[in-house]
């Protein structure tokens, strides 16, 4: 009884044993597309149209070329459409194609330490796998570089191998430069929500006000964000990482490759901000020799190198691995696309959080007008815009740093009474040259503490400059009232006091008004001394918080 | 000019299509961590114990054994942590153990649609990626196959290949069945905490009451959760899919490797409760010759056979593929850990989301006692348990349809005022042969439709029952208040009216009782007439939720 029982389970676990298999990563994400983010009919349409919006304006920035991205959306039939996104990029090569659309985890961005929208070589290969499971269709593209003839094809992929099959391909006479994709989904609806293509693309135009982007609904209208500036924004540069919080396995794995022949060359070259200084600090604090070769860099001493790391100051991380979009031109992009009443905004100075990756915050707080969520029934709500990088998250709020941020501020403390229903948005862009996204779908920021801190503060300050404004405002809107009722019942007093004394209507009317005006006056005089006396109180605030970076250490 | 802008252009074109790379999936989730929940000091180390331990009920349960697991976990420094997991499973092969660990999406799970707590292979495989990123060393494994001599073995992974290393094999001579695995983990931190591993287990231990787990904490107290059931769930069964929900691209998928040599054949054999009946019915809607080889068949008619898949009634899924824990469990389980005053447990029957996955939930509310969420001023709050095929899911509540589901309930219906500042905790197993994650991290399950409707449903119902439970007590604790009140005043007005009227004393006291008893009884009988109708007309809307299973058509 017991053998049987032993030998039930030997059998069992042979089983087990036989039924390990391997599957490729095209495998697993088709089986949990929701990881990319695909999941819901309105959302999926929405990701798509992200994903090679995304895609083209990288390919255009980083080769200098203002984008014009061209977005066509067309209903084919119940809950099945085709989008169409043609850009004026740089084109992709022949050899490269394939890969860009056809497999997962390839791309130029993921080994790079640079500032780019993408960062893991999923999105349009996703949508590819997307289309063909929905629809059993390849996606066509047209791609064109400059000096080289026009190519076209479709592509699949294959999901056990995860490479790309090209059908198709042809060689076109036409001129054209760019990159043009097409490609048909089905369980996908458009609508004119706030999780739709339309806000998501509004959302792009105002984070990137050097962008031309037009959408051609389902209903055939065209809208079109224009650019508001014409200035490209700088091409991000590849930097190396910043010795604050580099790791020892990072500091292991890069001596490996490093073409330094001592661990000091090593130092200086491979990593931001080191010098000479830094590197006798180090050389104090450690217990080997950093004539070494860094190939046979032992565990422990990359720990020590980490450690001494940590321990000594550094310059903060150099500011040209981030392209922060800019205090104006947040303000032009905001009046010109929410059109508030009030705005503030506000860049932060770089920073830097585990792992050694640079970070910056900006931060616009718009009042009024346009700003704020707006109901069916027409009411405002507060509203976040979320960006990475500036591309808009519209997704998974509830999950991300930049909410919880926003959610630890105590908006009362800045004279903002109700904020929940105010009509306010509040815009965040988080740039990096790795964002700690938590999950492959890019929706949200994970909880990292530097990075909590540094959005706190930028929304501490901007809060103090809007709640100025609000209660101006409010002061301004009761003052206004006063006056109203004041020379509403002016008329009537005086014909009443007329009456009892025996004057003169008009001059005692002239008097009375005289005398409400000076009183008014007088009130509205103290109300700007004691906003003169906040706003004096916020500058104050702002120099403590905001020391000169170039010279800002970080500890 | 121009020339020298165009020729600039090339270059950076060209130097971006150089810059094409392709990395493997080790490489992505190492630069990615925080998506596979590895990110925060307390959390990344309950994920760590989560993924060991989750690897471990997985390998018992499929081999037929009640689950004994050893959870040690040792402090070794600041920060820096050993994780110590033994179970007395099946072990593994020597052919397989490199791949289990030291691989990333390689295992036993992915490819069968079977319940089971793992899905990816991406778990244990992640914890050794996560061990050599932080202290440089290697995961110790022992493990013992029944009639074979155990096998010892260090591993790491190489994260270019996505492959492991495995150094200092030995065969062990002493008697050994089950897997142990040993690990060091730094920046994360042990804490007694609502996310730390101690509430994990503990929340395991809830939802597996046939398992015994034990932990030995940092502090050296050991802590062990006894199995209240010695009843292992029966082997949860590889199921077909349910016709309703498979997509095209999955019929076409599956066509290519069926080994029924006609689409009639394959109909029948390879898809859940498909019969004679159905084939018919199919066979009526489709445009083609079902007679048909199913490796030719097209996606135009892979489409018709979805199309008409949706459009006709099939039985529920097969019950075979699903093991909830059952109402009685979930019973014993949390009367045993939770202790509460009162407890409705309600598991309901098995349906389908989207892509043909049978799923069922199981919900219980706890009120009183223990349950609650206790905050450090000793008040009780609402608490949620959410948990997927029986394993907690402490992180990421707020984008989680379970979240979701509870949140969308009006307490107030069901007579509970304040649920907020109640001591009540919500228990929600969700259960399916496919869990839709969304994220790698496997915290929260994505908002489809037909999983939010089913939890909505059955906690509606517990609602209802608990809400009858909550305001019986509330009456009753009135109906105590009242009585002592009477009672204390009784002797008072005795002897006011005894001095008044001159009558005896004790007699009129006897008679006061009387009067104020039978008053309160007939309170109380009203109390309890109505309590009769409320839970009368509950047994109805329970009826009228719960058609007969077996029958029950899914439309």
């Amino acid at each position: 009884m017991v053998d049987k029982i032993i030998e039930n389970e030997i059998k069992e676990a042979e089983k087990l044993n036989k039924e390990f298999k391997e599957h490729s990563v095209a495998e697993f994400f088709k089986k949990n597309k929701q990881m990319l983010g695909f999941y819901g009919p309105v959302r999926t349409l929405t990701m798509v149209v992200h994903e090679y919006v995304t895609n083209s304006l990288d390919a255009c920035e980083e080769t200098g070329i203002l984008p014009d991205i061209d977005v066509k959306i067309d209903e084919l039939g119940k809950e099945y459409y085709e989008v169409t996104v043609t850009d004026n990029g740089p084109g992709i090569s022949q050899e490269n194609v394939g890969k860009a659309f056809g497999k997962l985890l390839a791309g130029t961005k993921f080994h790079r330490l640079i500032q780019s929208r993408g960062q893991q070589g999923i999105g349009c290969s996703g949508c590819t796998m997307l289309s063909q499971m929905t629809t059993g269709k390849s996606s066509k593209i047209i791609t064109g570089q400059k000096g080289k003839k026009p190519i076209s094809l479709e592509i699949m992929i294959d999901p056990k191998s995860n490479s790309p099959k090209i059908t198709n391909f042809k060689e076109l006479e036409k001129q054209f430069q760019g990159t043009a994709v097409q490609a048909k989904f089905k369980e996908v609806i458009y609508r004119d929500s706030e999780q739709g293509p339309l806000e998501y693309l509004k959302r792009t135009a105002v984070a990137n006000p050097h962008c031309q982007i037009t959408l051609r609904d389902p209903s055939g209208q065209k809208i079109t964000f224009k650019r508001t500036s014409t200035k490209l924004p700088e091409a991000s540069q590849e930097v190396k990482p910043h010795p604050k919080g580099v790791s020892a396995d990072e500091i292991l794995n890069m001596a490996k490759i490093t073409k330094a022949r001592t661990i000091s060359g090593y130092i200086i070259n491979d990593f931001d901000r080191t010098g000479a200084k830094s590197l006798e600090e180090i050389r104090k604090k450690v217990n080997f020799d950093l004539n070494k070769d860094p190939a046979k860099i032992t565990w422990e001493e990359a720990e020590e190198i980490a450690k001494a790391f940590k321990s000594i100051d550094f310059i903060a991380p150099s500011t040209d691995a981030l392209r922060p979009i800019g205090e104006d031109q947040i303000k032009n992009s905001l009046y010109s696309i929410v059109k508030p009443e009030f705005l503030t905004v506000l860049t932060r100075k770089p920073a830097v959080y585990s792992g050694g990756f640079p970070f910056q915050v900006e931060i616009a707080i718009a009042y009024g007008g346009e700003a704020g969520r707006v109901l069916t029934d027409g009411t405002k709500k507060f509203e976040i815009m979320r960006f990475a990088n500036r591309v808009p998250l519209p997704f998974d709020a509830g999950n991300c740093a930049l909410t919880h941020a926003v959610q630890g501020i105590d908006w009362k403390r800045y004279g903002i009474k109700d904020a929940e229903n105010s009509p306010m948005t509040v815009f965040i862009n988080f740039i990096s040259v790795h964002i700690p996204y938590t999950g492959a779908g890019k929706q949200s920021v994970a909880d990292e503490e530097e990075v909590l801190e540094e959005v706190r503060l930028a929304l501490m300050n901007t809060g103090r400059r809007a709640g100025i404004y609000i209660s101006h405002k409010k002061k301004d809107e009761e003052n206004q009232m006063k006056r109203k009722m004041f020379y509403k019942y002016i008329p009537e007093i005086t014909k009443a006091l007329t009456e009892m004394t025996k004057t003169d209507e008009s001059k005692l009317k002239e008097q009375m008004q005289k005398l409400v005006l000076e009183k008014l006056q007088l009130d509205e005089a103290k109300d700007k001394e004691e906003m003169e006396k906040l706003e004096e109180q916020m500058k104050n605030d702002d120099k403590s918080s905001f020391v000169e970076t170039k010279k800002k250490k970080v500890k």
